[in-house]
């Protein structure tokens, strides 16, 4: 039961919009970024959502670490692919005009496929994906991030949390969503769980001597020391296919960097050796592939809507309610706020306030009533 | 320490190819699939190698579920994509030349994508990915396979234990090649066990009460009854990330049906209703990405390498000895094997000497000195 006020759709995103550009952000711009936030929270994941409009944005741009003009160079392009120098600018910015690109490719070509280098935090994987379902695409997607990740055997945090992203059209009411990272957890449920002050659960983080931590601040600083790391799907160890987790990781950490010759791995931490921030350098890859260059996206989405309706109606473990499928979660969540907004905790409410009269702008939220 | 004898590669290759031609297989269809699968034991992968050659090919040749001579109908075809329709002929030669004509795509266009529908078992699907790897491209792949895995929160073998496999260059003396299935472990691993006599591993299966189960004999049995199934990387539930593994799954399930629009998930059993045997029709996609189309070759190897040089250096976990990435324990297993041949327990020795003695061919195997 939902007991965080609400914030209309519209409001939020003007709001947002119109801090951005009072950051130096460009209008078209800004309204790319605000959107790419908000569809986070339409589809109900909160880790990427409005809870990051400052702290991963603005203060980032306040810290120099993030342009709010992009300057996005094309290095190279051909009639499939594109890759593109993002001037450490809004990650966000750069990848929308990479997936513009690669759409137009994959309608001519069939199939596309995109690096950018010099970029930052480009929210979730799965608003570019989207973009290519939206056109009848499979989309693919990834990007890497600040060292977290421990290789198996390993408990130094070397990789990003890494999301290996696909979306596909279905002939259901919402596509097949796959949108998450490939460790068990990623930085951003973890710092959820700290603003709404909970625990990590155990096992999600290996600690120096092989064991782990549950406080989620503890894990946060820690992990930024260097003393804790996350681990991938699978867990520690071989046993349980941790190593198949940490071989996805290891994917998107070399498809994020070695397809347009970028950073990778310690060079992505954001900090210099003497504690001062430095530019984070992200690498993301994107993969368009048109089943009308197979047999045709009707085919494609009768298809795939079979296989997601066959697993629902499977048989359900004693005491399970229902049987879920990728992307299924996000559009249920979307239903529940559609008509209401974006839910607001208490941090959010004053960050919200403090930027409004910071810059004097004539807004009135719900929760002030 | 191995105490199985081994027989060398070039005896073992003749056997099974002279074998595979007195089942009917085409000279050079049978050394493309006797090579495939002695690759499987080259990397040491001894659940889809030599072990199968007997069970899952020769034996379904005898039963009529594979035809030794394939037909390959290429349905559809243009500058960047491939559909062929591979009539229940063998999956390891229609997979072969798929691989063929997307690596030449790829030379001319930077990406190439391949669907295969009504097909038999392909073997590693590391195989393909390699033939890539080999001509300085990443190599993508997968295959559904008759139904074994439960999706979260379900009890029901569903979906296949479906590889996600990919293959990419480094500046190493061998490639990263993460070739494995996306459920915890696969069916190939369950027969090995079985015929090694030990037990599989607790919690890699989920049985009709939400349990597990061990006895290796008993999961294969109860698995082809649906009375248990494999459960995806990550495990039960959520907490560990099982939706995440149970994602991974279901991708491959519809990129190996829905491109093609073939068959999925119980369409897969090789079983009618009333028992009797059915063609499997099984389904494979294949993507080929030419770095040379991004930032070129040599800067995709020395990145890759260097990603997983830095993950091998980096802190152990007290205890461990060695850090690995994927595609080197394979690579080990090769300099252990290569001048001495493959390693044959007891079933493979009495099933040599009975295709030989049944056929009258000339071979003398070196564990009957």
């Amino acid at each position: 039961m939902e007991t965080r006020p609400y914030v209309p759709w519209d409001l939020m995103n003007s709001f947002m919009i119109d801090v951005f550009k009072k950051y130096g952000v460009p209008e078209e711009d800004a309204a790319i970024c605000a959107d790419v936030l908000l569809e986070s929270d339409r589809r109900g994941i909160e880790s990427h959502g409005c809870n990051r409009f400052k702290p991963i944005y603005l203060d980032r741009i306040d810290n120099g670490t993030l342009l709010p003009v992009t300057k996005m160079d094309i290095v190279k392009e051909t009639p499939t692919t594109v890759v593109m120098d993002a001037n450490n600018g809004m990650g966000m910015v750069a990848s929308y005009h990479m997936m513009k690109k690669l759409i137009e490719k994959a309608k001519t070509y069939g199939m596309a496929g995109g690096a950018i280098y010099n970029s930052t935090h480009y929210g979730i994987a799965g608003y570019w994906t989207t973009m290519a379902e939206k056109e009848g695409m499979i989309g693919i997607s990834g990007t890497n991030a600040r060292p977290s990740v421990a290789p198996t055997f390993g408990v130094e945090p070397m990789m990003g949390t890494n999301p290996l992203t696909f979306t596909m059209p279905t002939d259901e009411e919402f596509p097949f969503n796959f949108d998450c990272a490939t460790s068990i957890v990623q930085n951003g449920k973890i710092e959820f769980y700290e603003r709404e002050g909970k625990p990590t659960p155990a096992g999600l983080v290996v600690t120096k001597d092989g064991g782990t931590m549950t406080d989620s601040g503890a894990i946060l600083r820690e992990m930024r020391a260097g003393n804790c790391a996350l681990l991938s799907i699978g867990g520690l160890g071989e046993e349980t296919g941790g190593y198949k987790g940490y071989g996805f990781t290891t994917i998107v950490e070399i498809l994020s960097a070695a397809l347009a010759g970028g950073p990778f791995m310690k060079e992505l931490s954001g900090k210099n050796p003497d504690g001062t921030n430095k530019m984070y350098r992200l690498g993301h890859f994107f993969f368009v592939i048109n089943p009308e260059f197979f047999m045709g996206l009707d085919t494609f989405k009768k298809t795939a809507g079979g296989i997601l309706r066959g697993l629902r109606e499977s048989e359900k473990a004693p005491g399970a309610e229902r049987i879920y499928t990728a992307g299924e979660k996000e559009w249920l969540a979307w239903q529940e706020r559609k008509d209401k907004g974006v839910p607001v905790g208490d941090s959010i409410q004053k960050e919200l306030v403090e930027l409004r009269e910071k810059f004097g702008l004539d807004y009135k939220f719900p929760f002030e009533a």
